[in-house]
């Protein structure tokens, strides 16, 4: 698959390097240079520099040919926008996005969008080993 | 249960939050008081604001009668130095510790200690979904 993802934080990094080995296309954009770089040299896929919403950089990492994208950047409006683009110009079959603050997930609900809350899982997980 | 949060951060502040309103009692140690008043209102547990292995500050947030303690900081020296003191000098029956780098894992497994790594959650969840 043809796999954009926005954000070369943890989440990201880790997503980019996994997907990447197990064979996917993986094109990777964050506005941080020394992000990018932290990926090492056993990445194999392609990383951007560049305003993650900006669309010449999308087209750069490949939006018109890609199957999915993974938005999961920490900055919430980095990602909402992202997911309006994704969706309703780029119309991308494969789109999730991080929510950052569980009080705006109505929003992705309102685009159809996929979710994922890496801290909620943490604390549901947390709480069944608890019990 | 009595139960112990180390760290306020956005995981130990939900959890605080979760379990206190599940009608566990919750203490929530953290060295940042900014940090702990983001708590609010609705908080029914304590906050002691100290440093996190500091002795009295765990007695004071009742590790001697506590039944679990979560080890929840995003500092994986700290959560290591908790989990060290909660096992071996307090023998608390339920320590659960969050990685922060993967490639410590090992250290926790010496000390037999459960632990969650929300970032990897978060990771596996969303390679289940692309496929």
């Amino acid at each position: 698959m043809n796999i954009i993802i926005i954000g070369c934080g943890k989440l990201g990094s880790i997503l980019a390097n996994e997907l990447s080995d197990a064979g996917h296309n993986i094109s990777i954009i964050d506005r941080d240079i020394e992000r990018l770089n932290m990926l090492g040299s056993g990445f194999n896929g392609s990383t951007i520099k560049g305003i993650e919403y900006d669309d010449a950089i999308l087209k750069e990492a490949g939006i018109l040919a890609s199957d999915a994208i993974l938005i999961v950047t920490s900055d919430e409006n980095i990602n909402i926008t992202v997911s309006l683009i994704a969706k309703k110009i780029y119309k991308i079959p494969r789109i999730i996005a991080r929510i950052v603050n569980p009080n705006r997930k109505y929003i992705y609900e309102q685009l159809e969008i996929e979710t994922i809350n890496p801290i909620q899982l943490g604390v549901d997980i947390l709480k069944d080993k608890l019990v």
